[in-house]
């Protein structure tokens, strides 16, 4: 399977490039970026000396075609939507890593992302490619729209419990913390090394876009519509997401209660992890895997539980769930080309 | 003013070495560590040489009273509980920067902390030194407990909302988050550099020894018994509180709402600074000072307030709060030997 | 092949197991701790739940010899010289990662470790496993004693140079950096988050017991005793170690013949890359991966060449390197199970 | 005395202004901008919030002079030397923190700087402001030229050694390691967090601009031209530099014999610090402070010295050693507004 990646030259390329590199049924034929095309990609990441030495090609979805069969797009807001009709053209089959096409409705896209939204038919074509929840419809899907890291940490943790009514939807409050290679590698004040190391911020506080990716999902699963408290905080580390998850829980369930119905849930999903009572989670835990690893704490004092769910946000939080929707849009193995352990420490 | 410090090769006690040395009245005149006794303090923080090169003494309360008039606790718990008596007798005024002396019952002690509690006779003579809250009573006291490190950040975010009735304390969750600082100087695998770099934790969910003393204040301020939910958190830096609180607001209210009550409620306490709309504080904007910094974000989609306030944990959560409450035990201005700027970046 | 590991508990132990997991033709049948037997792995390194969940072995030849065919040593200094003998009697194949059997010299072993060296016996059987300098002698050993981080890293940065006699070996000046992780998982002061972060230190100048080593190989190749200055640093970050040597050139020579040089030297061993002129290589660079990369500067002005090395202390440093060995000793493909792209960012 | 802050935005004006607070006869009047100028400060630096929160004043020599009576410009390279004859026309004092007026010949700052230099005639009348070297000629100077962070560090470590004659000058070997701060605010890829997180980096080797300012203090110690090997590194911290300095030591000296040495030609100056032998400073031994601490190791094996020096960047390389070199131009006692205890930890 020969495959394309358009935007390799953010992190979330450069993270596809390294993944494929041991994929045994796919071969990466070309790496593309509009900004660099012409110049080396180890020019800017020095670390694929001797991996790749290739030269970047341009963004043409004819080229593209002529020399792969899948494309992964690692685009910024607002190229996915453009790019994808005529990919799609093409007879290309997709996975768009960005958020282009994660909502269904073109007026919540441009309330939350400030840009223009895709066209409504191929917001419509789009399945949206959470495997533990959604693993029928992205099973020999041609276009694929992965999910935010954000939104992938939350869900994940919190499917199970809105699905079975475990937990009052009304109640949800969600406290995120990610790594600063989520901002990507565009250099700002804002991931500047001296402002952010030895520090914690919360940002985008009810503002984050990936809002009404969480509540789209939830409100599936609840079956009535759903709103949350979302925060995001930077931590001075590069990789790894945590989410923090609040609610009321509805009758009588202990911590094990809920081990016991997340890891039914996720039988047979081998990158879910439930972990045993009093045990919670880190994100080093899953550093540069693709697993999402999920505890819980029950307290009788307050009714609520509390889940803490992990993941590393360049993995099953972009490139590594967008390798897993490969395998299954091509019928294959889960998790081919994704048993890595955990880099620890 | 002399002044002696117990524990002073823990983090709290070379903090409080640090921020005396420019105390225009008080001059530390022991410093005293029972494990290190007779050693220099230089040998295990030699960041000291030139500043303070005498030897450690021990725990004296005779010797103590002979060489100054306040001392300072900064004990393990379980020290402070034995200690205080006799250094009552002895005629000292006391600041305790242990938890023994934070909870008015034995019992609460006894089932949070899990030692043997204070005798409930000094219990009851401890005043609990939140001068932003409490100064009246601080003012003049010979016995002050010093408040932990989160509920300091906690507390100062809640109280005035609390207080006027804008929440419902039933609904108040706190996801709090701090730098390693906070587990003190002694080695073990949960503070080894390795496992704790480049990692985000979660810990004692639920289960953290702080809990009940933010409940203490809490139902204090509402008036009616509350039960919150608190979680903690390792970031990888070394110092830093963040509290990021959530809670059902009562009545119609925006940020700005927020914003002038805390204000109003914060006037003329000069180490409480309320940020504008939109803005809110990171843990290095009061790095290495006495302030605590807060902000707001009200959802109208979910009715919830978001408040965000930050501490260095070792100032403001430790030995700047137990310096201000020098200060107003001694009817000085509050701010004195305390007006460092943040160290930014 | 089946594998077994002692010191399964110790970060060059778990390393071992991470690589392991994706090495086509090794399988590690057991893992063994002689402080942990009984027990999970899972326990002290939950990133293994659901990956490696069995209990851990107690460490004993015949049941070793029961199970495995080769093992690795990730002990601590001291036990594999008392292990080595029992494990070769039984007929084991055996790859050494701690310092036992790397000095010659049972004298200099006491000298530099403060302990009792291995039986001198056995100290002429193990083949020092650097397999870019040392290829042919590793080719079917049945022991092999792994090379030290620092040693690793600077050896490959200077031998070529010290073989040609491109530079005086009088004049080598070692400055290396390494991350913390290269200190183990115990914990100490000298481990503690808070000490070591946003900290930079230097430690064991001219006293490091990798010096030995150094000086060992660096003697072979110029055929004469060579003595070196040798620098240790702790940086601020977990895994990753650069070596900058500095040297008087013989002769004239620019970065490029330096270049030319050792691309010539290392032709054919996949895991040397030199850089560029004008470009030296940074840890991250290499970071989770068995490389050692390495890059040039030539000073007219002073006449001396400026040589950077770094590789990933765990991988090119320990586990990797071992396995690598363990390749060659099976006259398998160097780079099976070896060929990670590099975790960047 | 009135001071007023050319650059206040970057991280030396910010960190003059975190000094001069509590400066007991300094006080700034005017914080000057010129690409923020009518802003609040506040705005780029919200831990000022409630300490200073004017409007950043425009560069205006006149107006300057109406404000204050000395000046610090803590701009970029090529501001000051356009800047200065005006403010000395104008009658003020003047502390440069950039480059542009410590080299005395022009050539040499147009070769490394790649910018052409400062009037000659200005040149001439900076005085180079190392208080510990050149103290006499700083009393009463009223245009001093601030040195370097790495020559600070660097200079200090080597001066004594080399003016009598202990070393050879020509095998001086300077290995040194910064913080990232010293590279400013301005962001780019080069300080973009997810880049040097986790990663150490060396750049600029023989070629850094601070190389000239070294040697010509050293030639100037050795009364005769001294060249150096000099190497930088980027430490994934915020603040400070370590300098480790090798040197083939002339005669017969023990690490004993250079302290007795350094303390005697240090003596009465209180910055900078010498260790006891066996000990070397760490870079968080002097965080926030404007201590240089030094340690020394003479290796018989090999016949070097290895000098080991520390300062944070942001003080003694810049902004404090900026006010101590103000506190002897004004007469005032050298360690006026500068006795902070370090930030440990």
């Amino acid at each position: 399977m020969k495959v394309a990646i358009v935007g390799s030259t953010g992190y979330g390329g450069v993270e596809l490039i390294r993944l494929l590199a041991s994929h045994p049924l796919a071969e990466v034929t070309s790496v593309i970026s509009s900004s660099s095309a012409g110049t080396s990609i180890t020019e800017g990441y020095p670390h694929l000396t001797g991996i790749r030495e290739e030269l970047l090609d341009d963004v043409d979805p004819a080229a593209i075609k002529a020399k792969a069969d899948v494309v992964f797009l690692a685009t910024p807001p607002g190229v996915a939507s453009k790019l994808v009709p005529q990919l799609l053209e093409a007879g290309l089959k997709i996975i768009d890593l960005s958020g282009d096409f994660r909502l269904k409705s073109p007026d919540l896209y441009k309330e939350w992302y400030k840009k223009e939204a895709a066209d409504e038919a191929y917001l419509k074509r789009a399945v949206f490619g959470l495997p533990e929840v959604y693993g029928d419809s992205v099973q020999d899907a041609p276009f694929i729209s992965n999910p935010g890291c954000y939104p992938t940490a939350t869900l994940l943790g919190l499917v199970p419990a809105v699905k079975e009514g475990w937990i009052d939807p009304s109640t949800i409050i969600i406290d995120a913390k990610s790594g600063v290679s989520g901002a990507g590698r565009g250099a700002s004040l804002g991931t500047h090394y001296s402002e952010l190391n030895e520090n914690f911020r919360a940002y985008k506080l009810n503002q984050h876009q990936h809002i009404p990716e969480i509540e789209m999902v939830l409100s599936d699963m609840a079956a009535r519509p759903v709103v949350a408290t979302f925060s995001t905080h930077l931590v001075p580390m590069t990789r790894g997401i945590m989410s923090t998850m609040y609610a009321s829980v509805q009758g009588e369930r202990s911590a094990q209660d809920f081990i016991d119905l997340y890891k039914s849930y996720y039988e047979g999903r081998p990158f879910v992890r439930i972990r045993p009572e009093g045990q919670w989670p880190s994100t080093k835990e899953v550093w540069g895997s693709n697993y999402c690893d999920i505890g819980f704490a029950v307290d009788k004092r307050t009714g609520r539980v509390t889940i803490v769910s992990v993941i590393d946000n360049l993995v099953k939080g972009a490139a590594g769930q967008a390798i897993q929707n490969l395998n299954l849009m091509m019928g294959w193995d889960e998790t081919l080309g994704l048993q890595f352990v955990p880099a620890y420490p």
